[in-house]
């Protein structure tokens, strides 16, 4: 033993932590801007905030006098009867997080020991590599090609060479490059044994059609997870939730951290789902906006966006006016904050959240007036 | 690989769980009874609820447009600001947490590998073993004697004979038995050169004089655990945090959860920050009625409170009348919901959090119903 502070353990010494996001205060403070005269961008939040019907559920919930001052129910009973009539799932396939970062996060130490893996496909969210890291997990990468496709059968060759102690991550959309994960593609990984954690954090822009919920059923090794921080607006209250076998579900109840979701977001997301049809004018108003700024970046010479399912695009930028981070910094200087990559796959690109339908006309002067 | 949904790791399979409490609104349906005419006396939360000025400034939150929807600051620095002029610790020493929970977790988790180990003195905060199981470390438990006072030589002993990969988690106040770490003891420990996690949950009920943060700058292997889950009546939002030597905090920061802290707990936390004399009123309040509590305790014959410098009392019952268990279910009919544990030392105790002043009487009277 020694006097020294206490050292972390060698796999998280020197670990890159995870790249955050830089609150829309500093970034606005940074351009010499008020933050409402900003473009936040860079997290594909929903632009158009917190719902008025979610606020004025929490506005009622602080009237009461218990809110917010005892402990959350750690079974979160409301909720996932909530979630169950939205998902037409069992409850007791369904366990609500702290964002689906923890429940990630939670997966992994559930079934993976250090020295196991993860498949996946870059350029994805970069919280896999992150949670790889923490947890002492190797990454196994099949990079995207050209076109950002996902790469199907050298994914079907990682997931034949792989053992009992490797998941496969995919995102459906993925984010950045928008594009949902092939049905096809998904039965035969599911089809070979694998674990697959299906990230469907954006599947409500894609249409909850679009989602492989309907697969759990028949493949018990499918875990899905799912977050409002998109859809519904509440990303700064921390919800998620994951979709999976019961056993399995109960499993991660039993280890989660007992009071692992707050009341605001416990309100909050029930709220949600309780006025979905309002709150699903606003995502066909952002889909909208996605399709119109999709075409008008389409025609701007240097940029060549990718075709998004989700509420982002990516754009490849001409090396001839800069790298991704380039325009980044020439956008963010001008009030306009959009998501840049240390990926090298991603260097000469960007990717941009739709902003509300009202703003369209702003991003677009502001990016015709830097390139 | 299999067709068969995921298993858990092995250490995972069969764990016992943490035992949280029970919402309210069940207990009370149990009790035949409407919850407003229970007494809440189980968790050990402020029973005055969230703070008005709280309240107050939540309200205010949910009129800005950004409230809610954007992620939060992963850096946390106003919440760290508003804690460095609480603690006057620089905010290189802090980091915040959903609750000390999950700084707990996350400080072993940093700290020791698999197969490392915990020394705890029980009974004590139920968390400890749970996160030993969670983490796959090795439980080294130094048991409190006759009157649960900490076994000092036998902890020395215990830390003499440990290695790096031992981390002490003591408690101060400790709960339930809610006595404070002695001073001298702990710089034993810490001059051993242990890591110490010392969770000081409830040291604003002993008075933060009794803190050990003055600690820090001498022992570098001093981490302390806080929480607003019970002075400031926030125990739903989830809001803890930890102090430490600045290089550790830098770690801990890089590898939490990067929006881990939701918007609603770093907006209450920093409003009770604010209005710190209002909450310490009700803390002392709380302090008085303790105090008032534990002496009709004592005047009842088959019942034995412990001395407490905290929010609750653990009392230990007379076998004449019952184990802990039994007279815990006999107040739960009743409409008094207090704590009682499988823990074979507690078997014979009862845990019971401060009441209200106002409801002092409901509880004396319904407890001499029922004994």
């Amino acid at each position: 033993m020694s006097s020294q502070r206490p050292q972390v353990r060698p796999h998280l010494a020197q670990l890159p932590g995870y790249a955050p996001v830089v609150p829309l205060v500093e970034r606005a403070r940074q351009a010499g801007l008020q933050p409402e005269d900003c473009l936040k961008l860079d997290a594909n939040e929903n632009p158009y905030g917190m719902h008025p019907r979610v606020r004025d559920a929490l506005t009622r919930a602080l009237a009461d006098p218990h809110f917010g001052s005892i402990y959350p129910n750690p079974n979160q009973t409301e909720l996932r009867a909530a979630l169950s009539r939205y998902t037409r799932l069992d409850p007791s396939m369904i366990v609500a997080g702290s964002g689906a970062d923890e429940l990630l996060d939670l997966a992994l130490r559930a079934l993976l020991p250090a020295g196991g893996s993860i498949i996946t496909s870059p350029p994805s969210f970069g919280m896999y590599p992150f949670l790889a890291d923490i947890n002492e997990l190797n990454l196994i990468d099949v990079p995207r090609g050209d076109g950002f496709g996902l790469p199907g059968d050298a994914l079907l060759q990682a997931v034949e060479e792989s053992t009992d102690e490797v998941i496969v991550v995919l995102t459906s959309p993925n984010n950045p490059t928008g594009d949902l994960v092939p049905r096809d593609l998904l039965c035969e990984v599911l089809g070979r044994g694998a674990t697959v954690v299906l990230d469907e954090a954006y599947i409500e822009f894609a249409g909850v059609d679009s989602s492989a919920q309907d697969l759990l059923s028949e493949f018990p090794r499918l875990v899905i997870m799912r977050t409002f921080s998109k859809w519904a607006g509440i990303a700064g209250l921390r919800l998620g939730y994951a979709l999976a076998h019961p056993d399995l579900v109960a499993d991660l109840i039993k280890i989660k951290q007992p009071y692992n979701v707050n009341q605001a977001a416990e309100v909050a997301g029930i709220a949600a789902l309780e006025h979905l049809a309002e709150i699903s004018g606003q995502i066909d108003t952002i889909r909208d906006t996605r399709d119109l700024l999709y075409a008008v970046l389409r025609d701007i010479e240097v940029l060549r966006p990718l075709p998004s399912t989700s509420n982002f695009i990516l754009v490849e930028i001409d090396p001839a006016i800069g790298t991704g981070r380039e325009l980044h910094d020439r956008l963010a200087a001008v009030g306009v904050f959009t998501r840049t990559y240390s990926n090298p796959l991603l260097a000469g690109h960007l990717r941009i959240s739709t902003p509300r339908a009202d703003q369209l006309d702003t991003l677009i002067e502001r990016l015709n007036s830097v390139i």
